[in-house]
């Protein structure tokens, strides 16, 4: 795991801890380490006693001490003399950022891979088995659980989660909230009620995939949930166990998509529509928002309703609804002329 | 509250707080504790020199120690030399997870019961009064407000909040982001604007409940929200105030029924149906996909549209919505004909 | 920032960290310092040899020692003996309350200004820059983003994230997992596929509004999206980028709001209905539930539907739907005259 580079003068280090600094104090440090392990451009810890014989051989550019041991150094050491050295120290941690792994709820038999240029937030968890590419930046609160795989340049936002064993590509964004790899939804019945099928599928997210908050992605019972590279997928949306959806389609927001459905790539969805389970939708189908598809699409389709229907078809069917009244007049017109000639009584209207 | 049991021998620890040992490296143990009250299969803390005395009397099987007092011991004590002993100590109390409820947020006034193979992941929040049964599992960052009562073997997984006083039942499973006993949406107009009417009702989940990632299930006005018992619901779903969901019911992704609404056993609700609000639904009522139910329903009825209707005469009007062009058709033919007989002109189409 | 007022006799401190009182034990305190700045009424921390020389000029009512340092003090001084200390005064800490920001995951560099009474639960985030008003209560895990302003007496609920930039008036309400000032969902094609629009405009909220429970807010691309004073807003709404939603509005659960949409005043939305993008919905205007607005409406406006009409239109659309069976019957009828008249023959139903 890299560090990042963050600088700062031995002045603004000391203000940072409300300390006060004897010697140069507008030397630039990078960093806070143990008097024994500082380089010349870390400040090295010297809070506890037993450590002062390190003084001699310590290579750190100045030392963090507290008012004690400050009175028991040579004048030419630099330092900041802090009032509570632990906590000072504890800030400068934080300020460099160093460790921000083990500072964000990383368990410590954890075998956490990071790549170089990874941050992670406060309180971000990360379990045992999760792998993580260069860049990665996991915001405050996110958790990834056991043995995900998350690729290069990846942004995750606050208060995601990663299920266990999910794979997620690069350049791939989770906006606040979203859920990835979340046990499916099927029961079967038994004489003891509802019982759960077990989800013990994978969930894939391809390169350049887009998530957005609070969207909710189950993984596979058996097999796999795919979300392909490219798909951009909007605030609130569903997505079921099994599901795949192909290469740069696009979901709009509160989209949901029932189990086992085989969505080709380019497809379009609109607001609120959705999909019933174990369907193929063609390539760059569109779906109307508020729709349900209800059967197999072609490719290129444009589809719309519920059952759907193709969009043309849907939206004449629409229209026609508003002109019943208009149909009705024709028919009692007809049915009048009748009477008339027939002498035949008018019947109840429909 | 019990401990988890987690074994591992003296080398392990060490590796693991970045230490050496000096004595019986193959030793296991289960736990680490002050000197003074470290049993024969624990670690005993020895930081302080002020504590050098206890050497005496205790019965820890090997001690945790600084570079500084490790040089003061005879060498027949067994022990873990760390560079930085405070953060080892604190890294084999996580390691184990001897604290698990006083390390994620408990308030220090907080009075939570909790029972015995109780688990808390990193960060979670138990506040005063909680009471939880045996086999909890609560994963990173839950959040259990005042007063709120868990049931045995409840597992609540990541970001999940129960609000406060809510009840939860035995063998329940509450997914990511799932949010229990949220304020109702209910506001009567006055002369300052629209006034919120106090949610102060309550919120019970019965036993065997599944509850999917990011559901959100209000708490009462008054009286309460009740989910029954074996209730199984999809993400995404929304239960508002006062509504019961009655035994072994089903709900897919995105379903929202509104305030007051009573549903019978064993109902099953297709994704992103709803219901209106202060409705009677009865038992093992089917609901379609994308329906909104907007009146009573009789026991075992299946409906769809909205407002709904039965099933068989909703799919009969939407097929009838495309053959409408057909009776067009006809009706011009008669007309035609009546304009052949009576040379009456043409008129326009609806 | 101002501290809560929290008081507790030394008795009742003592017992919250186990240990055990020196001197008059129902002294109340209200706070915890270091032995050089603690008040009369706060207990002075010497755990250190190294700080007994401030006992002479301390001005705590009491201390917290250890047993090592108890023993070197004289009878007369008022203390609590704690056998692990820092984790006492950890204790104490949090029991008072008195650096509540500071606990809570707010960056050292951060430059957050709160105003008084302001409370922060166990791992609120505050990045920098953010400014936050009097009366305050951010409860566990919200995420407050760099550079958010809220007003006063704002609650916001467990895991709810504020965006960066977002601005929050006064008496607004955010339950839980509410997300504000989300990235939009826009998208251009390009040679390497699709291209994200930057979200780089802002997200205001007015005053009194209320965001329901995992509800997410855009921010705007370019421009603003704006939620303004007395909008009530139920859970898991989708409200896009650079959508108005004017003031006093009443939105129910899963309501979707498409981009650049601007909504009048005192508008009232049922559940699971939407609006399309780039439409202007006139005041009071009362959207059906499950609808879905197409085109722009006039105030008072009554819409249902997907596309949507007027209500009325709506309502006799459907009603009519389930009367085409009668009317077919009319036609039938009508022929069968004719074919009586003619002997034309019978033609195929529609």
């Amino acid at each position: 795991m890299s560090k990042r580079v963050t600088k700062a003068t031995l002045a603004e280090l000391s203000t940072l801890v409300e300390g006060r600094t004897l010697g140069e104090s507008d030397i630039e440090f990078t960093g806070v380490s143990s008097i024994a392990s500082a380089e010349t451009s870390e400040i090295g810890v010297l809070i506890d006693s037993g450590y002062l014989t390190e003084l001699k051989t310590t290579e750190a550019g100045a030392l963090i001490v507290s008012e004690t041991i400050s009175s028991k150094l040579p004048s030419t050491v630099c330092r900041i003399v802090a009032k509570n050295p632990r906590e000072a120290v504890s800030i400068l941690m934080s300020f460099f950022d160093t460790t921000p792994v083990e500072q964000n709820g990383v368990h410590p038999t954890a075998d956490v891979v990071t790549g170089v240029d990874f941050y992670a937030g406060p309180y971000v968890v990360l379990e045992k088995g999760v792998t993580i590419g260069d860049g990665v930046r996991l915001y405050p609160h996110s958790v990834i659980l056991s043995g995900a795989q998350i690729g290069s340049n990846v942004v995750v936002h606050p208060h995601v989660v990663v299920y266990p064993d999910v794979r997620i590509g690069s350049n791939v964004k989770l906006f606040a909230g979203a859920r990835i790899g979340v046990d499916g939804f099927g029961y079967t019945n038994s004489d003891e009620g509802l019982v759960k099928i077990p989800h013990v599928g994978g969930c894939i997210l391809g390169d350049d995939v887009e998530v957005g908050a609070n969207t909710c992605i189950d993984r596979g019972s058996l097999g796999t949930t795919e979300i392909q590279d490219g798909v951009k997928i909007d605030n609130l949306v569903h997505i079921a166990h099994n599901v795949i959806v192909g290469k740069n389609s696009q979901m709009a927001a509160q989209v949901g998509v029932a189990g086992s459905t085989k969505i080709g790539p380019g497809t379009m969805w609109g607001g609120q529509s959705g999909a019933a389970g174990h369907l193929e939708i063609g390539d760059r189908t569109k779906v109307a928002a508020k729709s349900g598809v209800t059967e197999d699409t072609l490719a290129d389709s444009k589809v719309a309703g519920f059952p759907s229907r193709s969009l043309s078809e849907f939206l004449k069917g629409q229209s026609h609804l508003y002109r019943f009244d208009k149909l009705l007049d024709r028919i009692r017109q007809i049915e009048k002329k009748f009477n008339q000639d027939s002498d035949n009584e008018d019947r109840d209207e429909p």
